[in-house]
């Protein structure tokens, strides 16, 4: 197997990328096909006594950043890190591609070059999050700000085989992501939606859910229309961060505060790391005809690492397939 | 200033209700008419050594639950002590009216019953909810799933008027919930409305604002849809539950923990304080022909007296016709 990484996505590219990289190929003997400037990428790891010596490097000049429009991922940006990336997957150079560079490019890329399996009506973006117990995937988080109920329906379907499959949940729950519990509520997308939903025999679906419940236990898939999920998300990462930031405040106030800080340290640091929005590496693309996996901008070499091993699954389980399969039946082929 | 009373709204109806009327009526002097079962009333009052000899009430038989349609606010349930609110006031018995019960039909009661105020296109639901410092106003949480740009418009200026007339933050800033901060981001309902928005000279609109900047500080009157302004209060909540449920459980686990837990609770306490829910006693529907106010459903005494002293506040503002003068003069008159 082999996955291709752009060297220069993310906040902390080249170095954490490389580093995750190293790690991901020693653990999991994956191969490893770099695309960024082979110089820069080459002294960097010089520079961190990495040796890069068993990984492939695609050499490309440009980098395509968080602030770039995501349509010049195929025009101003076509040899950037993030364009040759996608264009290698196309042809077949490696089996998927992980990138941390800018979500927009990484969907638009992957609908222009990998492009969307037969049947898929779009892409969705699958960041999987921490919840009380466990975690859930959210599909979509922000590749459609507006969609179908027929593609509502497929981001449910796709979810589903993601989380059993590579994420190891047996017959996971499925819920839309609704203001209230009951069949009729939100709006005519929400309705036909929810129908869609109860028809498929493929998915054990729950039913609505409210925004409220997700972060307790409610499904283990939500869906919902990006916009949505785009305010859910950030919702829930605004949230628990000023939350964080309020209690770090109060354990840092006065001598008595931080002794008690110390005495509850472990704790403390085991429950931020069970609701670490970067535990769970990333988001899958789903949908695309190749797996596709978009790691936290903000990812560190251990990130880059958890986000490599969910990729090696994604491709490794064969859910490409199965979706491909699903979707085609769901169509009544 | 007579205020009418849902004495059967609420998960803690008549009880919490009456002892909140009580503490507002020695403290800020309001006349008050509940409405309800009459008796019921009475032997509460009785069993709580409540003095309610000053206040009036109408008598009305029923009661209209959580579970109940809202629509039933004006047809089985036209006898219950919520519509029975509505009527009142729309017949000049008193100035606003309070209610803790079933959000919807306090919404259907209010559009049905006191009317939407000439110009209004439609009424929001306006719940004032804590950030990182102070608070801030979100219009709207749930009236109207589907909403136009213009709808959008009027839920950013009554909310404006409301927040700097009644909670006294001068020229509040007005953001647009949205999934990027750029102009051109969202759907073509939130690009509509950022254009409305930014003409209008009589509000200090800020743009867009994404979900993740709301708790923090990015303004004091965030406009939304009410579809997606439901899920955000909901993510809102229920990330905040989980995380205040971890933490404690963190606290309770050892001894040492519980000791840890002792030295900084009068802190904690007033963090929780902070961040509460029911700190800001409800919502005003913002764009009824007179002031109505939904008070939390889980209200206690505490966020009764502040839900009628709001209100009280409401009335004495005059912001019903600064509304309406608002509203009139957006439409060119």
């Amino acid at each position: 197997m082999k996955i291709i990484v752009d060297a220069f996505g993310g906040d902390n590219a080249p170095d954490e990328i490389l580093k995750g990289c190293r790690m991901a190929k020693d653990a999991l003997g994956m191969d490893i096909l770099l695309t960024g400037a082979e110089s820069a990428i080459r002294s960097a790891a010089a520079r961190l006594s990495l040796d890069i010596a068993d990984m492939e490097i695609l050499d490309c000049p440009d980098v395509l950043t968080m602030e770039d429009d995501p349509m010049s991922v195929r025009r101003e940006k076509k040899n950037s890190s993030l364009a040759v990336c996608c264009m290698a997957l196309r042809d077949g150079k490696g089996d998927a591609f992980v990138s941390a560079g800018n979500s927009g490019a990484v969907v638009v890329g992957a609908t222009l070059f990998v492009k969307r399996l037969k049947g898929v009506l779009r892409v969705c973006f699958a960041p999987v999050l921490p919840k009380s117990t466990g975690f859930f995937l959210l599909a979509d988080s922000g590749a459609n700000n507006e969609c179908t109920p027929q593609m509502l329906a497929q981001f449910g379907l796709m979810g589903s085989v993601y989380v059993e499959k590579v994420m190891g949940v047996k017959s996971p729950r499925v819920g839309l992501l609704n203001v209230g519990a009951e069949e009729h509520k939100g709006g005519p997308l929400q309705q036909a939606a929810f129908r869609l939903l109860s028809e498929d025999q493929r998915i054990r679906f729950v039913g609505n859910v409210e925004a409220r419940d997700v972060p307790d236990d409610a499904a283990e898939v939500i869906v919902t229309d990006g916009f949505t999920g785009n305010v859910f998300i950030k919702t829930y990462e605004g949230v628990a961060l000023v939350l964080m930031d309020k209690i770090k405040g109060i354990f840092k106030k006065n001598l008595k505060n931080q002794l008690a800080a110390a005495m509850v340290l472990g704790d403390m640091k085991q429950f931020k790391k069970d609701f670490d929005y970067n535990s769970y590496g990333g988001a899958p693309i789903l949908g695309c005809s190749k797996p596709v996996f978009k790691v936290h901008g903000s990812a560190k070499a251990g990130t880059m690492f958890s986000a490599l091993s969910l990729t090696a699954k994604y491709v490794s389980a064969g859910i490409i397939d199965e979706i491909a399969e699903a979707v085609g039946k769901g169509e009544g082929e």
